[in-house]
């Protein structure tokens, strides 16, 4: 639906305003989906849904550690050379959520619990979900039922877990059945909404396997520990779980753990008496691997158990709220104006955090660790709408993404050869490095990945300053990634000598297979020309390295040369009668979409048109131009911008969720004050309104980051130039003002924005290069920079 | 490769020439897929490949019946909305070729058999496949074996066959067991070939089935006829097949019978003593439906054989050779001056009756019934390729091809539902009526099919002047076809207003989802205006079926005005420049292929890029524009097509197999008889010397018909003009004289083609309207005409 036919106003908003915690008041069973994913916890390693302790009733009772995958043969049902071959599917790994709470032998449901009070919550300032509840059971007692969660941000391996409970009117026996249960070989996923879902035919949802995905390989128990360990049928994958518990409480009870391959129990049968709370631990731990024995991986579980229960439970909480306090310095936005807003942006950014803390060389998945979605594979949207915030607040983390793409060189090297290509050509869709896109279309025809990670690096580079990076593992990159445009373009022999890029598809999936896709090419161009000069630099910057880069890429020099020489002769479509840049060369061609005979219940596109009818009109899902705009801001006038934006924005749909992000920044920055705030803020709701009707397969990661973009490229109109930065201060008129932070080189700046511009506070290192008002400048903690809007 | 690449010559043709019929005099195991396909037979319902008698070896045991299919689930490893969701794969229905024979009980088996002498042959002209051999056995005695196989033309559910064994030397027992035996849910399926396919991927072949297709359902046993019967676990068709035996001989013989689910035996043991033959007849009857209960095609089967074996042996053969008679006397082409090309031509158009005698308003698949290629299929290639010659020499086997198409016709209007268009749609592959094609820019995307659906009507509707079917069932097919062109396409707004038809694929598969695909614009023009002028003449000429129409398809008759305004529009992609027709509206701007470096092995070149990279390049498998210039020959003047071949004929790779004949019906036409000779001749000997390699998979039936259109269309010049015929004679220097026969409007005439010109005979009706040099006149039986070569 264009922006001028949405219905006005968001989807209810049901969550009590809080500025830093997510919250619920009334427990309910018809959302499930959405409030698993919104309260999910992960550290980019660890991921688990908000699936109460006890178990039952669900959408997806998932538990994700990234790059954990099962493979299998993709099957085309009409195969040609080069499809891809070899499926790839997020694992959902034992779930040790589960601490289930019998009284008087009567089970916790909360589905049907009469609960006197309730309140979950996830904070943000130390990532513990929460929950209590006066339960009154049904012999007719009342229970108080305390239970936190968190998946350590400090420590990659573990999660911890209390549930502590308290008898309030009568003594009854207590029983806590915790578990350690394979749901990924069992049958009971998806059983809430299965149905609703018809045939379950949505493409977006994660692969269900008709094999025994988890061979168990290791059943351990020695005192209070126990130990699952498994290895993937297909991928080889191994894995080991584990689960250390403790009890607390003065009234009498017993342990028995029971231990199969698929359940493990630790059951505490306790005789409690009112007022005597019984509080039990369980610290949880998850390692896996490529190609370490399951064993090896069970002696880390112990050994992070152990280490865990030496710290202590408040000792783990204190590391926690440490390690948020820092990234909340660098990464928090203040929003003053609008209490939700504020609330909806700190969880956005909290996502971030939870996608990014510990990926340790991962990449980051389009739901990060919150759910299965999308099969739990790597795109290109964490290099354009993650990387550029890990950049500026979390370098390490950037660092690491980065660094991911260069250890999956090799496979795109290969990828390459596959499609006839030289350089290095990045999959579409990936886990293990391999091309896991079945739909060639609106998948492999994506070169345009190839720039969105030369994109992040330089991203990084300027951010952070890493040129060591740059000259080893980046140079690599760049020199394979450009090769792989010179090699797949052309020069036109029509006389024009413009060089060309065929049958490729731009982000934009509502048209595919296009000849001079407007935003690859633009990005080529870049990747190219960044590639080349980055290549010369460095030849003279650090000869070493660049005959190091020499021998690993077989490179010869007149290569740079003919990169600068297909970016000059790069074609970019332009129509000079409508002042815009055509998506590619046919676009303008195209039929108009039928807005008006398309009812609402026809969104997304995808679910109900065939793709031969959304490709031969002009309707988009997201408007790729407009993110040209936005990615290549610097080379763009306002003016040919604005233009851009006023032909798109009424022929997008918006059926992306990468959409509405893009479109705020570059409203925002044509002056569209208004639009770009009725974007930014569906972009901020996106999950927490579930607006695109998916969240139930988890968060949608990169909006989470888009909205910061919203924020610092948006309002604040933050520009990188590489050897400098601009802001256009632009703070909409509904709000009071907006605090950010930045790191750049090791300087640390503030940015306040209000309504007449921005000032610049320089807190710590050695200052910020700005340009302003054609002045260069060096902004440092002496002197605090106003910068007034336009 | 295209055409100036070839290696020059064919390869080899290891057939001893002969006029009237295809021998083979040495047995070999080395290319039995190619023999069983080129000694097959089949009736255009039943089809044999041409497994000996004794089975074993074999590239696939292939016995089909016409549309006799099971249904499976296409599972898209991605998914989208209006996929094609129902595969359809037609069954290999039990094997009664079977009769094994024991001497000795030491097993004839050819592969290792000590033959003093061998001949196997397919008589053109009785339609009879013959093998005599002398073997000597294990033990040294020398036997004669002597077999017959006839598919019926007459009785369209019979098949007859005989075996006559014959001791040479001494006395021995002699086991002749004849089988009817269930293969598709066996496992010897393709077990001589399949290591040698690699993983067997070509998407070229016939699916593999993981469940049992065949349910039993019947197994009937009385006196000396057996019938099994079986129902297809998803299509749910029904199937019954049933054998009949006879024995002749003067030695003692005992029979046993032995029924079971999957196999039923008659086994004959024989006391023989030299000299004295043994004869066994065994006729076979199959019988199939979509619905009938399987008893009751059991009792059809007992009536067939019962019918059959009143006739006896000898009128069943009488009756064949007259239905050959009359085949070869309005189909023949006699070809004066090579006799291998006449054995060659002879051998194709056999192939055309074996394909569409008794197809019974099912249509002619890719491979007829000579194997399981493509799944069985129906393409368009039948309305475009086969349906020409149907027309002109077979009417009725003409009238039920296209009344075919007016039976799926519901199917279609629910495609064109669910891709979003008014009208009707046909789908690109299909058996039952819905789209089965799974990979939709090849498939789907190929829109066109509609036009060559109206060309056969049209074609059939000139030749044999059958008013009344385009009256009824013809014009709803127009009405419903032109309805969809008009819907799909739309008027530029670009001020030009003309008409465009975006995002389809034309014949050549090689680029596709293009943007005014010339072939599909012009053959889109052709189906509007023919449309329009058909039911505006149908409103005056027979008012009464004018009102039936418009009930029948709530047609308005300011639609037809719509038709004519869009042909009128229709956009036409020309270059001014070079003078040609591009394939579509950009792909004069692809990269020209690299032909220099593409190694020989890489053709075809679909198995070994990956398709963006064919897309990406000005690469054909066959040229559209150049189909379009033969289909639409009248439209065109000599030297836009001229023109036309120049440009695209260099860059054909002629990877399709429906490839070589067009060309040389366009290089016939405009004068390059040298050209038009070599395409004709690899057209010729196209699976004769299995020149694409996949003979093995089934008779190229569409390519046969291009060979008579060679003759007819390309070296005679015939071009039909609705209201009159003309002729264009230009015959090869190489040859002597071609004469053939056309029928046409009930007149019958004979073209006798010299190397000045042709002489045409009109033997019987009322005579020939035909134009030559501006003049028109009527050929009438008392004076044969005389048209001079230009």
């Amino acid at each position: 639906m264009n922006r001028h036919q949405l219905p006005t106003g968001l989807p209810e908003y049901r969550f009590p305003v809080d500025p830093w915690r997510l919250v619920e008041r009334v427990y309910s069973n018809d959302d499930l989906g959405l409030t698993e994913t919104l309260f999910a916890l992960g550290n980019g390693y660890i991921g688990m849904r908000a699936n109460p302790e006890e178990g039952r009733e669900a959408h997806s009772h998932g538990t994700y550690l990234n790059g954990f995958h099962e493979t299998w043969p993709i099957m085309h049902a009409e195969d040609a050379f080069g499809f891809a071959k070899t499926g790839q599917t997020i694992v959902n790994v034992p779930d040790a959520k589960l601490m289930k709470l019998y009284i008087d032998d009567e089970p916790l449901l909360l589905a049907s619990a009469d609960l006197d009070s309730y309140e979950r919550s996830v904070d943000f300032r130390n990532g513990v979900l929460t929950r209590d509840m006066i339960w009154r059971t049904p012999a007719g007692k009342r229970v108080r039922v305390s239970s936190q969660r968190m998946v350590s941000f400090q420590h990659r391996h573990l999660a911890v877990m209390t549930l502590e409970v308290t008898l309030l009117d009568a003594a009854a026996p207590v029983v806590i059945s915790s578990q350690l249960l394979n749901r990924q070989d069992g049958e009971d996923e998806y059983h809430v909404r299965s149905a609703a879902l018809g045939e379950g035919k949505d493409p977006r949802r994660a692969r269900k396997f008709d094999h025994r995905v988890l061979q168990p390989r290791l059943q351990h128990e020695r005192d209070n520990e126990i130990v699952l360990g498994y290895r993937c049928a297909n991928s080889e994958m191994t894995l080991a779980c584990g689960t250390r518990h403790r009890i607390e409480t003065s009234c009498h009870a017993e342990i028995v753990t029971d231990v199969g391959v698929d359940l493990a129990k630790t059951v505490f049968t306790v005789r409690a008496t009112p007022g005597d709370p019984i509080k039990i631990t369980k610290l949880v731990s998850y390692h896996s691997s490529n190609g370490v024995p399951v064993q090896e991986l069970a002696d880390r579980c112990t050994r992070t158990l152990q280490r865990a229960e030496t710290e202590g439970n408040d000792q783990l909480l204190l590391e926690q709220r440490e390690w948020l306090d820092e990234f909340w310095t660098n990464a928090d936005i203040e929003l003053r104006g609008d209490h939700q807003a504020q609330q909806a942006l700190r969880w956005n950014l909290f996502q971030l955090a939870q996608a990014s803390a510990r990926t340790q060389e991962q990449g980051i998945a389009a739901k990060g660790v919150t759910g299965g979605g999308y099969d739990g594979h790597y795109f290109w949207d964490t290099e354009v709408y993650v990387a550029p915030f890990l950049a500026y607040t979390m370098p390490e983390a950037a660092r690491k993404i980065v660094r991911f793409r260069w250890k999956m060189l090799d496979a795109a090297r290969q990828r390459a050869r596959e499609m006839s290509q030289a350089g290095a050509l990045y999959p579409w869709r990936t886990i293990n490095g391999e091309e896991a896109s079945a739909y060639y279309a609106a998948g492999t025809a994506q070169y345009h990945i190839n720039a969105a990670v030369v994109l992040a690096m330089r991203r990084y580079l300027e951010a952070s300053g890493d040129i060591e990076f740059m000259s080893h593992e980046g140079a690599e990159v760049l020199v394979e990634t450009a090769r792989l445009w010179v090699d797949l373009g052309f020069y036109s022999s029509n006389g024009s000598q413009t060089f060309h890029i065929h049958r490729v598809t731009g982000p934009d999936e509502y048209t595919t297979v296009v000849n001079d896709n407007f935003y690859t090419n633009v990005m080529a161009r870049f990747n190219l020309r960044y590639a080349a000069r980055t290549v010369r630099f460095l030849a003279s910057w650090n000869p070493e390295a660049f005959a190091q880069l020499c021998r690993a890429t077989d490179l010869d020099v007149g290569e740079l040369d003919d990169w600068d020489a297909a970016a000059d002769a790069m074609f970019v479509p332009t129509d000079e009668e409508l002042g815009i840049n055509p998506q590619d060369s046919e676009f303008l061609d195209l039929e108009p979409w039928d807005w008006e005979t398309t009812p609402p219940e026809h969104y997304p596109l995808l679910l109900h048109y065939h793709p031969l009818v959304i490709y031969r009109h002009q309707v988009l899902k997201q408007a790729d131009v407009v993110l040209a705009m936005y990615l290549r801001s610097e080379r763009f006038p306002v003016e040919q911008k604005r233009r851009n934006f006023d032909y798109y924005d009424p022929i997008t749909t918006g059926d992306s969720s990468l959409s509405a992000c893009v479109q705020a920044v570059v409203a925002a920055e044509v002056g569209y004050e208004e639009v770009a705030l009725e974007y930014f803020t569906r972009s901020l709701y996106l999950d927490l309104c579930d607006s695109h009707g998916n969240t139930a397969d988890g968060v949608h990661v990169a909006s989470a980051g888009g909205v910061w973009a919203g924020i610092v490229h948006g309002f604040a109109g933050m520009v990188e130039q590489g050897d400098h930065i601009e802001f256009s201060p632009r703070l909409p008129s509904a709000w009071e003002g907006v605090t950010f932070h930045l790191l750049r080189h090791g300087s640390r700046m503030r940015i306040d924005l209000d309504i007449d511009g921005l000032t610049l506070t320089v807190l710590t290192g050695s200052g910020v290069p700005l340009k302003h008002n054609d002045e260069s400048l060096l902004v440092t903690v002496d002197e605090p920079y106003r910068i007034l809007r336009d």
